[in-house]
């Protein structure tokens, strides 16, 4: 018997333990990827992928203990030497190798891809066969930092202001929102489904909790084969009760992207630079109705209305490009969508109910939230159930918190993949995606 | 067009905002659901349901400014009254109530549970068939409110410890561990699987950021209907690299569950006292060899060892016995489980590969965490793969991944539903799944 009591302290270091005053002039051991060998004859530069950015390792012929020719890409080693300034070296810092222990060999010394390029310039196919590979570089990886950035700055802003977080089942006998789009799967011999929305169950949380939150995988068995469609991904949700109306909604969802913005000064600093990123300013988001924006969208830009009920995307596409010319803003609330668009559950504007008290936000003229204020009351429920032809069958647990009590109340539903696309500046949402699947593509 | 700017600034108060210094003698706002009414004649209580606990309103006959007949329970209400110290009053403190609006209106007073009740006395099936009703319950829902205590502790625990959270896909072509066990899909006119682990991705990843960790669901199509199995619960996993050995993963998770602890006393202490938690010491926790461990359960319990590669429940149980009455602890790791009962691509033992480097964390007896060092040479897994008769193909990305360099790493897969039901002392998995799946539970 032995006794676990905490984590292990190490002698290798980090890059930001490297940096810390002090330490230059000292002897430190280090362990890390060889991501690439600069060979300049006496002289040779191993570079270390590690975890917080790149390291310079120096080889001199004849002085550093061990011959160049025991070193790989692809290997993983361990290194020990004088830590010297440096500033043409990543991070100003370079050690001057001594020693060099090999903790792992690939197989395969060729890479599919030129990982240890600033830019992997390969197309979007090839670095999805060989994701696992193509993540290697910097730049790709940067990114996919950035993205937890986002779900963390929407839990930890959530907890501040008094959520509760809950894992909601993804398989499910019923779905929110009809039966359209959904992936069916034998469950123990009943039918069952996957959930393209936790949307019921954190309504019924409400009721619990006044305010939950969850960060989860949703399925969408849709068949579109777009820039910015995937059949899985992953929902930021958040629904609140207590709320005056739906404003305070957008006011909160307006205090997240605050926070994030300062999350990612904060902390995310190295991802910023890495991909050049200038942040959006979100001091103030403007909101514009739905039928306001597509008037002058079709004024502005000379576009005739086909459908007062519908968002065509080029419209959506110039709603961002007004809301930019207009107030300066990448950011834009477009409120008060159709009734007729909206699932059953969507809050009627009692002062027009051919339109909802909901909105989505768009990001430089693409939808990544959908929000708005639900129907609390039940019968106003049940009427609109029964006014869609839909059936209440399936939905007896959902309605049982409705029949027992509910707050007013409202939440939204974030796209995590394409905030991430929006903000990092891709055209297609397979870019920020870790491993997409699409029509196409179920593995890796 | 109107501008968000942030959050908006609410003149209804929570209970903490009640309880800062200064407040008592002047007139608030509140709002809640009535979780109670107890009316004794000229004076009534009006007990309100909020996130952070209860409220005590004071309705007083001719002195409040509205009839008592005007509330009712289930209701959400906004009241606004003198704050006052009581002793007796949760938290100390009431509200004289002088105005009462009415929020929200239940359709039915009649609540199929006693959810006003301290202890909730139903069934444990009478509960998942009303859950969101049940968990209105102040103990049930502490229960939950505990569990996303353990989620943010492993997150922020991971976070400071270097590891970047990812999101990996539950659809896929192929699952870690074989084939048996997985709910099966049409995936557009393919044969789709939903993970039953993350494993090969996080494992992936490890070779990208070194440090890894996931918190999704994960799908188990197990035919058990126990007290502690589910077909899907949320699995709280990270992978490491660059590790001497197995150890280094214990020691990282005994920091997890120190980290965890001094979190739940720091942030959590209200839902500790509501179910009444003393919080188990994991200063030290104690591992000890499988082999070892079912020697001395033998010995000490009398009992015969019909199997030394194999570990019955009712060993484990034993085990954790022995572990609490030798050791005094709550956890015990047990290591070095049988190569014949991992994975493929767990590391067996060299000095007896009849062995893994691997381990279960036991708590109260019971298997929360399952984890060990893996194989990270591309022979060595190629080997194994052969070795146990599996396929390659379909494994082919999983494989890149180490033919192009992989570090030595490792990690754990910890069950969050059955942490928390031993943490709150339940001895059924469901009492601590929000909405659980089980052979005949689809619903709610």
């Amino acid at each position: 018997m032995k006794y676990l009591t905490g984590i292990a302290r190490k002698d290798t270091m980090e890059i930001s333990e490297l940096l810390t005053e002090g330490r230059e002039g000292k002897r430190v051991k280090v362990n890390g990827a060889v991501h690439a060998i600069r060979d300049m004859g006496n002289i040779a530069f191993i570079i270390l992928r590690k975890r917080e950015g790149l390291l310079q390792g120096v080889y001199e012929e004849g002085i550093s203990g061990f011959s160049l020719k025991d070193v790989k890409e692809a290997d993983t080693i361990e290194i020990e030497g004088m830590l010297e300034k440096n500033e043409k070296a990543p991070n100003g810092i370079e050690i001057r190798m001594e020693t060099v222990r090999i903790l792992s060999e690939p197989e395969d010394e060729m890479m599919p891809l030129a990982i240890s390029k600033w830019k992997l310039g390969t197309s979007l196919d090839a670095k999805l066969n060989y994701r696992p590979i193509a993540l290697r570089n910097i730049r790709e990886r940067a990114k996919f930092k950035l993205q937890e950035g986002i779900t963390r700055a929407f839990r930890d802003f959530l907890y501040e202001q008094g959520f509760t977080e809950i894992h909601t089942p993804k398989i499910g006998a019923k779905s929110a929102e009809g039966g359209a789009n959904l992936f069916r799967l034998e469950y123990f011999h009943r039918p069952a489904i996957l959930q393209q929305s936790p949307q019921l169950y954190k309504q019924m949380m409400v009721g619990v909790y006044d305010r939950v939150f969850e960060t989860a995988p949703v399925f969408r068995a849709e068949k579109h084969n777009t820039r910015r469609h995937l059949n899985e991904y992953t929902s930021l949700d958040f629904e609140m009760g207590y709320i005056d109306g739906f404003e305070d909604i957008m006011a909160m969802e307006t205090g997240l992207l605050q926070y994030m913005m300062k999350l990612f000064e904060e902390q995310y600093a190295k991802e910023l630079d890495i991909l050049k990123i200038t942040l959006p300013d979100v001091s103030r988001i403007p909101a514009i109705r739905f039928d306001e924006a597509k008037q002058k969208v079709a004024e502005k830009y000379d576009r005739r209305i086909k459908n007062p009920f519908d968002l065509e995307p080029e419209e959506e596409e110039l709603i961002g490009q007004y809301a930019k010319e207009e107030w300066d803003s990448d950011f834009v609330f477009v409120t008060h969508y159709p009734s007729k668009k909206r699932p059953f559950y969507a809050l009627d504007d009692p002062e027009d109910p051919r339109y909802t008290l909901s909105f989505d936000l768009l990001y430089k003229g693409m939808e990544i939230t959908t929000g708005g204020q639900r129907i609390h009351s039940y019968p106003a429920l049940a009427a609109k159930i029964k006014a869609r032809g839909m059936e209440e069958e399936g939905l007896t647990h959902y309605l049982d918190a409705f029949k027992h009590g509910m707050p007013p109340h409202g939440g939204i539903g974030i796209g995590l993949e394409r905030l991430t696309m929006k903000l990092v500046g891709e055209d297609n949402v397979r870019e920020t995606t870790l491993f997409p699947r699409d029509l196409s593509r179920l593995e890796p």
